[in-house]
């Protein structure tokens, strides 16, 4: 097999198979070829993943070590997403009431979410999650893509305890939107106890629900090693979690006015550490 | 840029947008080559995907025309998928009794829900769905996947009508495997009036809850040019909707001898010409 075809084979095998460790015997025996042609393909590779801005390829050496294509997200491909963002959810139309928005579309459009997926793949691939949780249902599109950019199994809370579920364990919540409590429930078998998860949801306001889902993993010993919202209201300024990464922040929803303030996360391309 | 980075960058940008219809020209002026040494990359790029059994490139000329990444996946990698998707499921301590089974785990997996996604999504490219359609919960991975491969929008059926998706359409319906009359509920801005959809669901038994959604579908007059399901149980042999695709069928669990007959659809890789 040709060069051409050997870097091409090999993007579309990283592509498909974010975070996955190979072997690089695998590779030279896929391809016929000696370890140090390899080495300049994946050279050459990580190069084409860098200069577009979708990640790079993480070598690592001796036992349990491997090449892997870590996906990301360049800083103005960051900008793009949350221009669209903002674009989508300054529409006076989505206004509810209530301080609702309508974002269905938002959360259930594959471009968007599929970006929004790699912000948060890229901040938290260093943080060993074992899984990506989230609660049912607007937010399953954007933790599915997040644990398929992390290679981590997707674990779904439900709201009701669900008969297809088998043992569950549920606890009750305090909503602040919905001004009272509510319920979630998760399979016993979904998580092992005393792992690492990574929250992923699609809103939060006062971070209620957020709260919930740290409870109801703390009733398996788990801990949470961050948390990945699509959009945040400002108001509560107060929120029931403090260490929250938010891809856009929408200020005020003005009814009466039919207008909506949203604005980017500046803090996703300051070059700053980000403070998680 | 040298060839062997203009091959890799393709394939990045292939596999981030699948089915995103792209102007030559978009690339001729990104890599400041002519159309000619982008058509013997663009063919080079087709050897890649096909050789790897990942899809093809389709190209088009005329108004209208450009160059397209279509996903697919090889009868080898179907196979693969559905001899994970049996070994995964003929486990005992899936078995919850009253014929169900537990399977979100399978459903949050990534890679087998990729695999099953790219079954669908060859199989119905061609047929100009305009939505992807699922109802909550548990096939929503599959649909948004299946969705992202097409480039189309999803939408998510609601068991409940929700505030936060504005007004709605609900219908009743009846499911046989709880034995009762059940709801599900759209957002009148979901959909467009006389599109067509394409349903994906995680499982099926009599068919209750698709024909559900092809009624709910209905009241907006749209089609549903497929179905796409990944488990369906063989018994009743008479489904309530007749044309669907299924990756694996469950023909048996046995309860009480705790044993679970699951097998792979055949007609997926027997080159006979699907009878959808």
């Amino acid at each position: 097999m040709k060069k051409n075809n050997r870097i091409g084979a090999l993007v579309d095998e990283f592509t498909s198979n974010p975070c996955k460790l190979y072997d690089s015997k695998h590779f030279c025996d896929k391809f016929g070829i000696a370890k140090s042609s390899l080495s300049e393909d994946i050279k050459l590779v990580n190069e084409v993943f860098i200069d577009n801005g979708t990640g790079y390829i993480e070598s690592t050496s001796g036992v349990g070590g491997g090449i892997r294509y870590v996906p990301g997200i360049s800083d103005d491909n960051i900008k793009r997403i949350q221009d669209a963002l903002c674009t989508k959810i300054n529409d006076p139309s989505r206004i509810l009431g209530g301080g609702f928005l309508y974002t269905s579309d938002i959360m259930f459009d594959g471009k968007l979410v599929d970006g929004m997926a790699r912000v948060f793949a890229q901040k938290y691939y260093s943080f060993g999650a074992d899984y990506v949780v989230t609660v049912e249902t607007k937010g399953i599109p954007l933790a599915a893509r997040t644990a398929s950019l992390l290679n981590l199994p997707l674990v779904v809370i439900r709201r009701e305890a669900m008969y297809s579920e088998g043992s569950t364990v549920s606890i009750n919540y305090f909503s602040g939107s919905s001004d009272r409590i509510q319920k979630m429930s998760i399979a016993k078998r979904a998580v092992e106890p005393g792992s690492k998860a990574l929250i992923i949801d699609d809103f939060m306001r006062g971070g209620g629900s957020i709260k919930g889902i740290v409870e109801i993993l703390a009733e398996f010993d788990m801990d949470v090693i961050g948390v990945g919202i699509a959009i945040v209201a400002s108001e509560p300024v107060k929120k029931r979690v403090s260490n929250y990464l938010s891809i856009v922040c929408v200020d005020e929803i003005d009814e009466e006015g039919r207008r909506i303030s949203v604005r980017a996360n500046d803090q996703l391309t300051s070059g700053t550490n980000l403070e998680i």
